[in-house]
């Protein structure tokens, strides 16, 4: 008989969080009662409180938000299936009843707690927190196993089977074979009561005697492996919950500092690809066990792990030598994502755990962005985002729901301080932020490892220890974009060198000026200069970003964007309004630009954590046109046109209230486009 | 349009060997002709002259038995597909065409050779050849992959399988992580020509330059794992051809004569399991090792295993615990088949290599009687067979096409020479073959090692370097059923002491008697005789073989059996005749009784070779329906009927005039079923 509301039965049930409410005659099961009124409530037994999947916490007391008032008696006394439940797993916890076993009598407040719900979402707890839904790949199923019987004498294994078909739907497992040696055991430890992990309803990954409780954590490990850095998160696979991060340099830097040199080195010294790839593994494998220790888990607890990479790094990682994508037609060895074993990358996780890659969008546009896709999710919006990873290729992707295009621009490692005179990596004592009085042309900066303005109290000795060392990425594109502000830099980017005679920060250098930002020679300390060189840099590199950007948005027809989202560690530290002083990116309303976060990292996590992610970024990734800049005529007129500084601002009034510009940047304006110099095109790495 | 044989057409056309005929109007293809006969051919390019599995040979001159002449014009010319094949591939092979590409253009005879049927036979080459189906779980798959595009980035791994979808039907094909590393390597050396291993339609095990050709031999292991010795078969997994045999004594001797001592050791040293399993793998791999060595082959081209084995063997080789066989309820860990790799256990073969272990029946029945049911096919005949197989247990199955029973009976090692005064293995030296003369009373014999009876010229000389070392299991039977024929040992198994008066062969031993077989000791040779207790043991053991056959013959509800085979090394040595004067097995036709050969090396074997035989074979398993001898009183009560000499055989005519039976035998028969003395039963193993 179908369970359904009655309105005119005798008692009011109301399920929380859902706020989900129905009135069911007496006696009616209070999973029952949720399934007809639709709440998201797990159970795979059947109903008969063996799986424990239904706990829920029924609420006494007066209840006016819900106009209910819920007696204790209005829940039905604890039944032999509970007890029976009880005694196998221990408890059930304080105040929880089995959904399946505990019947209405009266009205009564019943709040489905996160771990009952099939779809819980993980609370937002802290900035970066997503929303995620839980419904991992590896999977726990406790199971009560029929005890051999020598007049049918079926093996361990297949009543283990029959046991994971009846209760929880599960048919046609495989079966790891190292499993086999260890499955009697737990089955007669458990006194034929066991917990099974399994992959993706199709694998058993290991089985432990006793029920979900007696399992301790189930987790797994979201690894971004960056270029310069790896970054992996070790995730409570039931809850959602980050454990322990931790990051680590890519030991290949030894190698060579970017993609380029890496391939280069491999091109050079046959078999070098095998050296890195032992390399980025072992440091995988550190941050694995950092994050286990951190955690206090074993690493044998850990039972599924996904990696983001850019192409090269995750061809490395997979032991693919990565010299095809050095040269064109620029081939991956393969696309689309990877169901493996995390000991194929000899990953030191439980021997059975799983890895899953995500795909590669294009030789230039890896699972790094796809993962970033995965996370911004720019093909679920009606408006037109445009999503940007920026490292030393940005890669770049734009679109709706109904179409998304990527490709990757050479933007060259300026934008991370490398090509640069005083340039160097975001680390402490990097100039990070820059403001240059218009009259004066006195500069103050800050550094990171301090909130404090150079020109505040207190500064000298906040940055005891490192003092200033260099300039990053993001105070490269501040300085550059101040000096054009100050009009110390003109349209074209040429600094001038007339000012010489207001400023004594304007110095000779050479034939052309640099700009003194920064002196402690002195007292032995760095000096740093922003030469025109440093101009000329940023100038390629932003014109590479813009003209991807706008190639992009020519093929989808468009002329603005809705929605701006700058990722990566770059990303997040530039100010998206001198981004778009320099025009680094197009025009976009600065309350709809922002940084998405570790984007790429974020996808690894939710790959994690909701298998039917990966279904959806597999089939998003074959959806997204690939646009190759190298053969696009148009990106090459976009990228000269793009030189120039400020490309099209006045088009934008809310960025010149933003920033206030002075009046003779609107002027110069008119004088842009005359980058002619720049034609000349990098290594697509 | 569908090509049909037109009775009216122009053209005749014979395909040998099949010989089927059919006239088609000139013009029309030889594949598509073959096709419409039913012709047994390959292709699976879709005849689009891709694959090269359509070749055939026509013939040309006068074949009369055909009845048709045949002109090197009545086929068309080489085509542009056939050249493409010929440059990408090499040659076609002499006089060899596509039959996708040739014409018929008049009378034709047409040769599909072997290695263009899809159903290849094994040709019989040898006594112990089985007819098999070569359709092997691994097979080869040649074509030719899209080459990168800039403009379309998907990866080397994604165009593999579009080619492999297209030209051969392979979909969501998984795909073996190391195989990312070789993949690009591969499909740039053979030019985007590539031949692919591809594992029972569902995963890409290697990739190999070129086409079929180029990749040489495609090789698998059949393994049979017994508890004394392992035989290991290397394949040819195209031909089905036996590339090369070897075997070895099993390395856990050291650890247990036998299986239950084995059992013990692991209850007795925790992490026995361990070592012995190591032993055995080790063991396995050398016989890989020596079959590729003597096959001129590399371990590398070996690409699929299977294994039989009994319950024991079985869980020792897959790294399983063997305890829990060594007592009630006998509970096997896995009894179904697995599909594993053959790294799994450590076999040396191709990395990517796998491995499929037939199912095991019950406790006590293991996948080496698995595999014997797969080789006898007694469910694929309609009369009852009983297939023994004997060793320290008999493994005794019964059925038909309807239905098929199945036990274990613990015949303990007499069979074996074990437990008997003069008893050795089967080996030089060992006596195997006995006569004695019913008047005289003397023997003749003869060794393992010589073809001369004892009482011929040159004996001595023949067995030099061994001499007479001992008896073995079938010369066990032999003496003592041919001293019950020459009324030395009466009906209840007792020797008669009073013909010591007649022949100094029967002489006091004790309270008892035995009979003097052998005497070197003149000679510093060895004594061999007969006692009463080794009769006893014979006794013991031939009861428990009878007791199971019997019991499943009760359970199948028949009286007679139609059919009788012995398996294993015991069966294929001992004379049936001696087996049924002695009442080991029921009776049965002479005509209709014999060995089975290894019939379990070649249930590996077919599972080897012919995919469609792992179904069948796990499918059958099921079937079978499991009887608990221990279980069971009828058979105590047949054990206990069963000790007496010879069981009913005056029923048998046919036995009586094969060994000339004397006139008292018959006379004797009535004083069967006194063997009260046999009741105790013996340790499972």
């Amino acid at each position: 008989m179908e369970i359904v509301p009655d309105a005119l039965a005798d008692a009011l049930v109301v399920f929380t969080p859902s706020g989900r409410r129905g009135r069911f005659p007496l006696g009616t099961g209070v999973l029952d009662a949720a399934r007809a009124l639709g709440v998201d409530i797990d159970s795979v037994c059947g109903g008969r409180g063996l799986c424990g999947r239904c706990r829920v916490v029924p609420g006494f007391g007066d209840f006016a938000k819900h106009g209910i008032h819920s007696r204790p008696d209005h829940v039905g006394e604890g039944t032999r299936s509970e007890a029976r439940y009880v005694r196998l797993h221990g408890e059930l916890g304080t105040g929880r009843r089995l959904g399946c076993q505990a019947r209405i009598e009266g009205d009564l407040l019943v709040d489905v707690p996160p771990e009952s719900q099939v779809h819980a979402q993980v609370v937002r707890k802290a900035a970066d927190a997503l929303d995620i839904l839980i419904d991992p790949s590896v999977r726990l199923h406790a199971v009560t196993v029929r005890e051999p019987d020598m007049h049918e004498p079926s093996g361990d294994l297949r009543r283990l089977r029959e046991a994971l078909e009846r209760d929880h739907g599960l048919v046609d497992l495989r079966v790891r074979p190292a499993l086999l040696g260890t499955l009697q055991k737990a089955l007669r430890r458990g006194d034929w009561h066991v917990t099974v992990a399994v992959h993706d309803g199709v694998e058993i990954l290991a089985v432990r005697p006793g029920g979900l409780d007696a399992w301790g954590r189930l987790a797994g490990l979201a690894v971004d492996v960056g270029s310069t850095t790896i970054a992996a998160h070790l995730v409570d696979l039931a809850s959602g919950e980050v454990l322990a991060s931790a990051g680590a340099m890519n030991p290949q830097i030894r190698f060579g500092e970017d993609l380029m040199s890496r391939v280069s080195y491999v091109m050079m010294n046959p078999g070098g690809d095998v050296e890195m790839t032992a390399a980025v593994r072992t440091a995988v494998d550190g941050l694995l066990g950092r994050t286990c220790t951190d955690a206090g888990i074993d690493r044998t607890d850990v039972f599924d792990a996904t990696v983001v990479a850019n192409p090269v790094m995750h061809h490395l990682l997979l032991g693919i030598d990565p010299v095809e994508l050095g040269g064109a037609p620029f081939a991956l060895a393969v696309d689309e994502a990877l169901s493996l074993d995390a000991a194929d990358i000899e990953l030191g996780a439980h021997p059975a755990a799983k890895l899953w890659v995500l795909p590669c969008i294009a030789g230039h546009v890896g699972a790094d962005t796809a993962g970033a896709v995965l996370a911004d999710r720019p093909d679920a919006r009606t408006g037109n985002t445009l999503l940007i990873d920026v490292g030393t290729n940005a890669e770049i992707v734009l679109g709706n729901s109904e179409r998304l295009l990527a490709c990757s621009s050479p933007t060259g490692p300026a934008f991370e301080g490398a090509q640069i005179s005083g340039g160097q990596r975001a680390a402490p004592g990097a100039i990070e932020r820059v403001r240059i009085d218009p009259e004066t042309l006195e500069p103050r900066f800050s550094v990171i490892g301090s909130t404090l303005w150079s020109d505040e109290a207190g500064f000298a000795e906040a940055t005891v220890g490192t003092g200033v060392t260099g300039i990053c990425g993001s105070g490269i594109i501040e300085v550059v974009a101040e000096l054009f502000l100050a009009g110390v830099i003109d349209a074209d980017g040429t600094i001038r060198g007339e000012l010489a005679e207001r400023s004594a920060r304007v110095v000779a250098d050479g034939r052309t000026f640099a700009y003194a930002l920064h002196d402690e020679s002195a007292s032995g300390g760095v000096t740093i200069r922003i030469t025109q060189n440093d101009v000329r840099q940023i100038q390629l590199a932003k014109a590479a970003l813009y003209a991807g950007a706008r190639l992009l948005m020519d093929r989808l027809g468009i002329e603005r964007i809705d929605r701006l989202r700058l990722a990566g560690a770059f990303g997040n530290h530039i100010d998206v309004t001198y981004a778009m002083v320099l025009g680094l990116v197009p025009d976009c309303a600065l309350d709809a630009a922002g940084s998405a976060g570790n984007a790429a990292g974020d996808g690894a996590r939710i790959a994690l954590l909701e298998r039917g992610a990966r279904d959806r970024i597999g089939a998003l990734v074959r959806r997204i046109e690939k646009v190759e800049t190298a053969m696009e005529p148009a990106f090459q007129a976009h990228f000269v046109e793009a030189m120039a500084l400020p490309h099209r601002t006045a088009a934008f009034p809310e960025l010149s209230k933003a920033v206030t510009l002075p009046a003779r940047v609107a002027a110069a304006d008119a004088g842009a486009a005359r980058g002619r110099r720049a034609s000349r095109r990098r290594a697509r790495l």
